[in-house]
């Protein structure tokens, strides 16, 4: 089943070419801020599934390339990230890298991402306006957490997964020694987590370790791999984040990228694909608002004299 | 006014020794999950406002010493934190601190807790059983922001403040090239974030850079500070986050520690007393459950190899 989020909070289930509005089988969907319901659906899923099934059968099928596609969890209780979890990714950030050398997520362990970085296809990646900063993409597999989870096993971990999604991590990269700030900041502008373009439920995807992962820069494919070459897989980072705290339904773990990132810029499509769960495309544009952009380089190193 | 949430998410102003149950005039409180009920309540405050003083004249008084006190804010959208924001602190890290020299919030920017780390009165402190790794109390002033705020003006921010609390930051320590793990992952455990024992509204507090900042282990105080010592006060943290991202209403800053930090053990009470504020006690604990602890210094080194 693939489970979308659309138009004004809208809950559709998308075969093929079309979406089917089940909205009302959601309950506040559509409705109170903050946008919880699908987190709230993804915990009570069994309950809901029957009358969702209803709700397909009496729905009239819309056409997906009309309707504005949002992130399908909209308002997660955590989004976590793993960082360095694929080997030639490391091997690729040479002065970029803010890990140590050698040391994968299983080291590092986690750390988390705004939920108000958060987009999809409909709104797309706003870069901020006359930065002169790299921005590049991560191509990365998306866990959505089905059940409270808290000191699982590896071998019990996958039991707790409601679905995947593809997520595009979008980072400011470093400029070591000059401007090295915060991971979480570099990648919690808003925008900077585009997901999408639905969540597809766990038993239409299998081993999760078995997924081509590519992202592609205006049709050119810029990142190939597969989730085989996984440093820690879904299953032990799972084990992991919930071995400091607990996860709750409609959780997003991302789950690291591979080599192959890179800059992006205003005016660019970037199209992530992964195998069994989907494939979306989101363009690149750059903030319409213009406050001054405080991590310029030379603002940076300034900014504690001036003011 | 001071608004405390209490046993089962019910909520409560509190007036000297006393609470008054105004749960009536919240909606969702005590009710559905996830408890965004006080997000919700924050962001619409102006209009519940004369139905919660209303529920306050109705409400028989009960003793505040009888009550479970939570998170007054349970679930906030995010919860965001500065490092590095006062000097002396800055100073007395030496080894221990993952900040380059010289660098501040200002320079680093923020970075985020887990929503699972919240913790109040009630549950308390519970660090990993059996672990051999430093824990760490960080006395700070949290921030509860009161609307949508984006790109703000460091002479606009206060406006976004809808009130403060005290906020206790429980860190692991990294124990320097031998176990330097994520910045989120030491702070996200469960329960590391202790704050309470209510929110004060902004009016009740004024200036919040003159506001004595002390921490006591066991009765004895470990940290004396005032925030007029803070490297970037709170209108400018406001500022930088909302440069970034969008703060939400509810959402939490915690705004950094002063110097004098130090090791908690099981057994410990750790109290937090912040002027015109108010002060919370809570008990530090093992947690009950005993899966192997992951970051053991030596684990950490051999897990990779292991399995």
């Amino acid at each position: 089943m693939k489970i979308a989020v659309f138009d004004d909070y809208r809950v559709g289930l998308v075969e093929g070419d079309l979406i089917f509005d089940v909205t009302a089988a959601i309950p506040n969907a559509s409705g109170a801020w903050p946008p919880v319901f699908m987190t709230q659906a993804i915990a009570s899923w069994d309950k809901l599934l029957p009358h969702v099934q209803q709700a397909r059968r009496s729905a009239c099928p819309i056409a997906l390339a009309s309707v504005n596609l949002l992130p399908p969890n909209p308002c997660p209780v955590h989004v976590v990230a793993a960082p360095a979890n694929y080997r030639k990714h490391i091997a690729e950030m040479g002065t970029l890298a803010v890990t140590k050398k050698g040391r994968s997520v299983r080291e590092q362990g986690f750390f988390m991402k705004s939920t108000a970085s958060l987009t999809g296809p409909a709104r797309g990646i706003e870069l901020p306006r006359g930065s002169g900063r790299r921005f590049d993409h991560e191509s990365e597999l998306a866990v959505v957490i089905g059940k409270v989870t808290r000191n699982v096993t590896r071998e019990q971990a996958l039991a707790s997964v409601f679905g995947y999604s593809c997520l595009i991590d979008v980072t400011m990269r470093i400029e070591k020694d000059v401007a090295e700030e915060e991971r979480v900041m570099r990648k919690s502008f808003d925008t900077f987590t585009p997901m999408g373009p639905w969540i597809v439920t766990a038993d239409e995807v299998g081993d999760p370790q078995q997924l081509t992962n590519q992202l592609f820069v205006n049709g050119e494919c810029r990142q190939d791999a597969n989730t085989s070459d996984m440093i820690v897989g879904v299953a032990e980072l799972i084990e992991l984040v919930s071995s400091v705290m607990t996860l709750y339904p409609g959780d997003v773990i991302a789950s690291g990228t591979p080599e192959g990132i890179g800059p992006i810029q205003a005016g660019d499509k970037v199209s992530i694909r992964i195998a069994r769960v989907g494939e979306m495309t989101v363009e690149v544009r750059e903030t319409e608002t213009v406050p001054p952009f405080r991590f310029e380089i030379k603002a940076a190193q300034s900014t504690s004299q001036q003011r």
